[in-house]
């Protein structure tokens, strides 16, 4: 039991900026002289509605979403999502294209066969999901209703380096795992959608960026409120939203915005990143477990060659004060997940750690 | 602006007990010791588990949950239940009995019947949902897969004082507005779900008690995530649960406690909206807008018979510090919320209000 903070590198939940958390303390039981607490509020009261859609505007700045599109948040995370696209979307032309280069987008290709067509674009399972194929390696469908990836895969430590290019078919991308932590083109995007539970907010809520223009199609059995369409017109009001998971989310985009936006985020997180790619790469102990062009900013994967020794460096790292580091059951090894939260300091250590221990081992 | 906290009637998003807040302000930063906040909890960790344990039991505890039954917390709240309980249910026999006594209960037979065939089994609109039908009123169907009834219709104000007998077929009730105000039989009841945010804890999840004997019936359609056998066999972690919303009940669970549990609660919230509905019984301006006999104790609804008048008495009651006093949109006049944590003394000076009121006005 301790005063002090550890170094959090789960991959989710997980770390929050210590101000932003200090702020919704300091704001709990009266925000700004409410009276009330913002989860004690009314979703239709004028206090929270002045929370909500400062949330709003300032996600739709900081990610210069254009006006075709639409913020929507929804609850059940990414994962009601894997139902959800092809619910709102397959039903155009009944068949999808799905690349797989990991565990969720798997997930969600398998989910999205139960309500049409799927074609598999690329698999990277050939190399255990190591990698992310090229564009040229996609197999595309000329009339897919859209396109589905996910953007970083968490349990892998990959990322992908290139928005896909697939013609007219609309992209959907389930960006849970990296969105704001860098500047991205949003009118290249049919539908965005993330779990918030790792660079946004608390765990809670999906918030997702729909293409207007590509809502109000759902297949006949969708349940409505899952519905596009309807939450758009809604404002994502037609029941209570998340409200207090928004309201963090409007607390760490005020945090974002201390740090440059996410044009200051892409250039911390890549020198957060380096810090450790670069101690795999001197490292004669531990090798990186992703092909290094295709290697997560998010989420650095690695081990040793032996498992005993892996499961002596998380307990020693554990003791010293860097917790969640054991790797994802399907994998094994080491993961340490610098989402946008984590101090760059905590990364700093976390590498003359790694350094100290294969001085020692 | 003030430090002051107001008397908030909120309909829910509502009122939590200081004490708890004061609690998770008090461990926002640093949940006991463990060097993180519960929101920065990996939900699969030792210690995050532990507080999701300890919150279930207690749940099954206070509410005598049998081991019949498993409790789940599942994204979307009671709106996606209006979905989520056909899907899982309706498939069996393909019909449902729906009692329609206010607004959400006719949202939730309304999209049940997208799903099967619904049989209203009563309706209280012919006296615009100021009462509830009575037992011999109902029109049951011998094989409906299951009856569904909402117990309190915020709206209205008005509650069942009963509990309908159904013979074989199995109840389902939306207690989302008086769960945890009183003792209940949980083995009547084939599923039991709340929108957790009245008397539970901040809004963003749904917390359901669920017979596991009728678990496993899914409509081949339904949203993996939306099955209840998967939330069930994966305890609601099939994927990231709502943590913090959970966290805040466990806490919300212990001051119950101190209150003297379900029992306790039923004392006070009796004698809390007794305080009302006295003034309602002896006032010569202000009208109970539901039957006598079907007042509910949570939800207090009022008017004058002037609709001027009626918003003079708002806009005092706002000044003096009691909030959300207006009535839903789809009835006007007022209504006074009195949920679990509202507390007495706010209820007496509501009552002291409303006297003051009568008497200049």
């Amino acid at each position: 039991m301790s005063n002090e903070r550890i170094f959090n590198f789960s991959a989710g939940p997980s770390v929050l900026p210590l101000s932003v958390l200090e702020t919704a303390a300091a704001e709990m039981t009266n925000y700004r002289g409410s009276g009330q607490s913002v989860m004690e509020m009314s979703h239709r009261s004028k206090v929270y509605l002045g929370i909500f859609e400062e949330t709003k505007a300032n996600l739709k700045r900081i990610m210069k979403i254009p006006d075709t599109h639409e913020v929507v948040f929804m609850q059940g995370g990414a994962t009601l999502q894997f139902s959800g696209v092809p619910m709102n979307l397959i039903g155009t032309t009944g068949k999808a294209d799905y690349a797989v280069t990991g565990n969720f987008s798997s997930l969600a290709a398998k989910e999205a066969a139960r309500y049409g067509q799927v074609n598999i674009a690329c698999n990277s399972e050939d190399r255990n999901h190591t990698y992310i194929p090229a564009q040229d390696a996609l197999k595309l469908t000329s009339d897919a209703a859209y396109f589905h990836y996910c953007s970083n895969n968490t349990i892998y430590g990959t990322e992908w380096k290139y928005v896909p290019q697939t013609g007219n078919v609309p992209l959907v991308c389930d960006m849970s795992s990296n969105i704001l932590s860098k500047p991205i083109d949003v009118s290249k995007y049919g539908v965005i959608y993330a779990g918030v539970q790792k660079n946004m907010a608390p765990a809670g809520a999906a918030c997702l960026i729909i293409d207007k223009s590509l809502a109000g199609h759902e297949l006949p059995l969708t349940p409505k409120l899952m519905g596009y369409k309807l939450m758009i017109d809604d404002d994502s009001m037609h029941n209570t939203p998340p409200c207090y998971t928004i309201y963090m989310l409007g607390l760490v985009l005020k945090w974002l915005d201390s740090q440059g936006g996410v044009e200051g985020m892409e250039k911390i997180k890549t020198a957060k990143a380096k810090l450790l790619y670069d101690v795999l790469d001197e490292s004669k102990m531990f090798i990186g477990c992703a092909e290094k062009e295709f290697r997560s900013d998010m989420n650095v994967t690695f081990k040793t060659d032996n498992e005993e020794l892996d499961n002596k460096f998380i307990k020693e790292a554990t003791a010293a004060g860097f917790e969640n580091l054991k790797g994802h059951r399907k994998v094994g090894g080491m993961r340490a997940s610098i989402y946008n939260a984590m101090p760059t300091q905590g990364v700093e250590k976390l590498a003359e750690f790694m350094r100290g221990f294969e001085k020692t081992n």
